[in-house]
């Protein structure tokens, strides 16, 4: 097979024209990666809740024609100009927000906002040259969160490209690009429930189901799934839940039902829905003393957190995550790894 | 001199008889510690403004006649039954709040927060059996938090009482009985600035100028003092505080103007004053990616927090500290230490 390398690649992608409109399969071509980028074949991709919302643009900047796409795995096509950690060849994910590894965000242990790459949704194109890389007779597609993996092959800056263990499978581990991670690391990194306690999971969606699993993984020893939908309840038992609370069983505010069941409150909570009242009730379900709140759902723009400030002062500690905290490059393989070694099989079976 | 040990003492106290009117000093009778409960003869008693604030009465339940106060030092007279852990002569610090040793949050590594003997304002009267120890021609006076060092003898519970170095001088590490602690256990415990990084402190009155020594041995480099009133800068100068905002003189808000001076934001924060727009400040002040803002300052009863939950997803921590999360009895002797090693001898010159 000859080298595509330095060539236009022309290949199918899901174009998405307009806001809410069926996306269509049309031929597109793809610029060879510029400096600082790599261009990707992309072999398996999910959708996430994230691309649906921006397809939608409700409130949204509209930014179309786009190809949207996060969560997906793929192999190194070709590389650009100073381009030296990644070869044809490399398994990889890309993913929706990067690492520079050289911004205070990189270079601080805590955070993993990169200040080059943190996620952008507003921005079409390559942030090196302000273009796009997609077209069609000429006229430029725009990217989605620098991944845009609804397309065979796709461009991404190298910041935002994690190469991970080649035997790992790719259809299975491109779901830890996005909700997986986020869900996990929101328990692992975030909230780090200590052996024998208590955590209440607000939302049991993928993103809560992988925040379950870390529960278990860390040795928590009740795990309490809260969810308006009771349908959601059996599956989440795999993923390590213990118990159910459907806040519409009560009366009562559910956070005064979790102090109930658990003497005076959980000792870890995570939300992962992005209601405003669900965070609310997820910071106030926790214990005096020690407990710890963890906020992952992103809410409306005029969404307004509201509480009486004794709840924190009573020592309560509230927290929010962004991707579970992981920073991708450094971070995403090991979490691969977690995988291989069967650690958290169910997170992607 | 003949032991008062099993006797009524009786001894001047200065006694509150009705809310916000002069507190009058009158011979008042001091029955013996029962069990669990220790005598003290206060040598010094400082005024904290809680005393004020319940005295005065407004919006409080009204507990009358009283004698307050708790910020003081002095010397074991004699214990009750079941006292093992202090004997007549033994220097102590009373403490509004207390330490059973026995509860969940007691037992917890985090917590400070006891069950039994965490700070009770409505209550006056011993926890063990419901009685006054104070008392004038028969009639009870009631006791404040516990403590009530604005007599020259008062009964407490042993789980309120810290045992110190005899060398400590009395008159100086009284006031770390309340006030200091708080303070300084607000940083060195809870918000953990480390080494270098920037530290706003919110209000300048005893607790902030706490907070301020504390930030200085913690290392930071930066400490912004934000007060409305510009003549407690130069005192601050002398507790750590190496610059100054008053949101006065800004048409900005002051969460905005740290921002500016501190590239983002500062790494940690310190809420001193109780008010509540204050608190919103300074935790809107503290950077994305890692900031810590801590809440000290006690709020209105009505008060609400509000932020935007994106504040908490742009993975900022909001944190609160009731007496600088230290425990009384486990922990204040080695603050008491820090003072005669000359380590904080600002806070209590």
């Amino acid at each position: 097979m000859a080298s595509t390398a330095g060539k236009v690649i022309k290949c199918k992608a899901a174009v998405a024209w307009e806001a809410g409109k069926p996306l269509v399969i049309e031929e597109v071509e793809v610029a060879p990666p510029q400096a600082m980028e790599v261009r990707i074949k992309i072999l398996y991709t999910a959708l996430c809740h994230t691309d649906v919302f921006f397809w939608e643009a409700k409130g949204q900047n509209p930014v179309f024609p786009r190809i949207f796409g996060h969560e997906a795995g793929g192999i190194v096509e070709s590389v650009g100009e100073g381009v030296t950690e990644f070869a044809p060849g490399d398994h990889v994910l890309p993913v929706f927000t990067g690492e520079c590894k050289e911004c205070t965000h990189c270079k601080s242990e805590e955070s993993n906002m990169c200040d080059l790459l943190r996620i952008n949704t507003d921005r079409g194109v390559m942030i090196g040259d302000g273009q796009s890389r997609f077209s069609i007779n000429g006229k430029p597609i725009f990217h989605f969160v620098g991944t845009s993996t609804f397309s065979e092959y796709t461009v991404i800056h190298v910041g935002c490209v994690v190469k991970i263990n080649p035997e790992a499978p790719l259809d299975k581990v491109c779901i830890l690009s996005c909700g997986i991670s986020t869900g996990l690391g929101a328990i692992l990194n975030v909230a780090k429930p200590p052996k024998g306690s208590t955590v209440a999971i607000f939302g049991l969606g993928a993103v809560g189901l992988a925040a379950a699993e870390g529960a278990r993984l860390a040795g928590a020893s009740r795990i309490i799934g809260v969810d308006l939908n009771p349908n959601r309840f059996e599956l989440a038992r795999k993923f390590g839940c213990t118990e159910f609370v459907n806040p519409k069983d009560h009366t009562k505010p559910v956070q005064e039902v979790l102090a109930e069941m658990t003497n005076g409150g959980v000792d870890r909570s995570v939300e992962c829905t992005g209601n405003i009242n669900a965070m609310i009730q997820a910071f106030e379900c926790v214990h005096d003393g020690w407990g710890v709140a963890v906020l992952v759902g992103v809410p409306n723009k005029d969404a307004e957190f509201k509480t009486h400030p004794m709840n924190f002062l009573n020592e309560r500690t509230l927290k929010g995550t962004f991707f579970g905290n992981y920073k991708p490059r450094t971070d995403l393989p090991s979490v691969v790894e977690k995988y291989m070694t069967g650690v958290s099989s169910y997170l992607v079976s």
